[in-house]
């Protein structure tokens, strides 16, 4: 599957879609005219797993590869000072290659170094978890975290060039994949009932890692995704959709200090706590509530939150980026494929739903 | 004088040029919706000539103001982490603006913090310098230096406006008025024959404040910069033409650590150096290049070198980010107003261009 993204202001780039395409990727390469040299930033793990497999299909082209610990604490300001250290003393210059090979956080501190680097270097996105490859490889949000609040300093970049392989994905821990699972869920609820309906009757499937249905589930975030972003990369209005689950979920990320949850995780927690807001306020079908709780129970995307707590977690939600003045946004479902930006949720009932998703944790039950 | 500047990929943006604007500034800012809180990024002597006059200007609207110590040492990766820093703890969102006042290195810094805080802020340009308002306010390209190279670490970042208000420069020190006068000059050189010819007969009028001299350099300039970017604001071709003068220029600042010259001045010189190359390459009328000898020293703009060796310049040159691959690129005059990027100038012509220069300095001679 060979999708395009039309980007901001009519700049175009492909995502390309297909089992075991990492083994043949200088021929998409030379398609869009990437060249070495090749930077390429990725992590620990993925390295181990699939570092010499890049290696073999980027040779004999000189390549640089750059390791950071795997996790969302590597998205750091001075990680991404390294790197520009890194492309400096390795001798980049602007017809250079930045490929990010790794999930969300090595996607993410690898396109906004690509993008400062001289002004922009060319940027390929390998995605290797199902978080990045159905969601955070497209729509060229890059960034890193600021101890403030997630995602502070960053820009809109696009990459050239996302190479999606789901053969990937197989090395994924059972931790990682049901994280990634956390954002596949949410185009369910937002975007796609036949999805979410899918994920309802059989998300057991996809943890037995049935390849058709993971196949079907990357193809539909991707083209959910890029008809949002193609509307709205700048999230000035549809845009905004996306981030159901993500107002508490950053919170969350940012009351633990980055270090405990994945993102997928802090999401599925954030739409557990935005659908009981949706309930509460009568907008939302109850019995949808239930299936949506069902699924993320069943696909393990609840990581216990430790030892926070909801005042942190409420004290976290001031620095919000998505505020716009003084209120909180909330993305809410009026139904399952249909949901609306509302902004006067009020603070008891934001507080409320914090309180409810710490009660739902077994060892505080 | 209002021009329209068509960036990247159809993103318009107005540059707004009038005596004594500064004063009615919420005028434009209507017509282009920008809103306050106003982010001000200043340097502590524009400040204290100009800073009442906008806060007068920008009342009642919430003003904080951000000051840096003047100098191209300013723009460098602390203070844009320090302007991070100080956006978030006064409260920016995404609907902010930040306002850079000041001359090329504020315009640098302040559009490169507003590029990557939460992504991008709103940006107005307000220069205060004949280079800024003639040149660097236009064009998009905002960055921060590093140690081994001038505007390393940067970005392409349309601003949303340029107020541009030649009664600011009335308060410039003479050095810094002849410093700016190199960009200027340079204008003439690539693309303005009628310009070059009035600088030969009149710089002295500049120099003392002709007003009508004035105002027709900073709009003959804003209109060459406008098309030049207009056609190629990712500096993929033509834009190169705006480096004349660069190459050498921005070794002489790297080599002096940012420190002693202005940019205008090491512009002026690198001009000199490249017109050397170009007499001695057969490619320029000698006479014209005596021409640009006489502006540029009538100017002012050629401040001594000090103690830095043709053997630091060509260090520096070592780390040019306008190189591909491993050839150095000149920007060189076939005719006034008619430059030619030229790539195989041998590594002996630029030594000897840099000894050439060296010679020119009274001391030295």
């Amino acid at each position: 599957m060979e999708v395009t993204c039309k980007a901001f202001q009519d700049r175009t780039y492909t995502i390309d879609f297909e089992w075991n395409l990492i083994d043949r990727v200088q021929e998409p390469f030379a398609r869009h005219g990437i060249r070495p040299p090749f930077y390429v930033i990725s992590d620990r793990t993925v390295w181990k797993h699939h570092g010499r497999r890049i290696l073999q299909a980027l040779a004999p082209h000189p390549v640089f590869p750059y390791l950071v610990r795997p996790g969302e604490t590597s998205k750091s300001l001075s990680n991404w000072k390294k790197v520009q250290e890194f492309l400096l003393h390795n001798g980049a210059d602007r017809r250079s290659t930045v490929i990010a090979f790794g999930g969300g956080v090595v996607g993410d501190l690898a396109g906004f170094s690509a993008s400062t680097y001289m002004r922009g270097l060319n940027f390929v996105q390998i995605p290797t978890t199902l978080l990045s490859q159905s969601d955070s490889s497209i729509g060229a949000k890059v960034a890193v975290n600021h101890p403030a609040a997630k995602n502070l300093i960053g820009s809109f970049y696009q990459p050239h060039l996302v190479i999606t392989d789901p053969s990937l994905l197989s090395t994924l821990s059972s931790r990682e994949f049901s994280a990634g699972l956390g954002e596949a869920i949410k185009y369910g609820v937002i975007e796609d009932p036949e999805l979410f309906e899918r994920l309802f009757r059989d998300v057991e499937g996809l943890l037995s890692y049935n390849r058709e249905f993971l196949g079907d589930l990357i193809a539909r975030c991707i083209r959910i995704k890029v008809r949002v972003v193609e509307e709205d990369e700048r999230e000035t209005g549809l845009r905004k959709i996306l981030n159901f689950g993500h107002t508490i979920g950053h919170a969350l990320e940012q009351a633990t200090h980055y270090r405990r949850l994945r993102h997928g995780e802090a999401v599925a927690w954030g739409m557990l706590a935005a659908g009981w807001i949706a309930i509460r306020r009568g907008m939302w079908n109850p019995g949808e509530f239930e299936k949506l709780k069902s699924i993320i129970f069943r696909a393990g995307s609840l990581y216990p939150l430790g030892t926070v707590t909801p005042g942190n977690v409420l004290e976290a939600l001031k620095h919000d980026k998505k505020k716009t003045g003084k209120s909180l946004n909330f993305v809410l479902p009026e139904r399952t494929g249909k949901v609306v930006i509302v902004g006067d949720v009020s603070p008891e009932l934001v507080t409320q739903a914090i309180e409810f998703i710490f009660q739902l944790e077994p060892a505080r039950r």
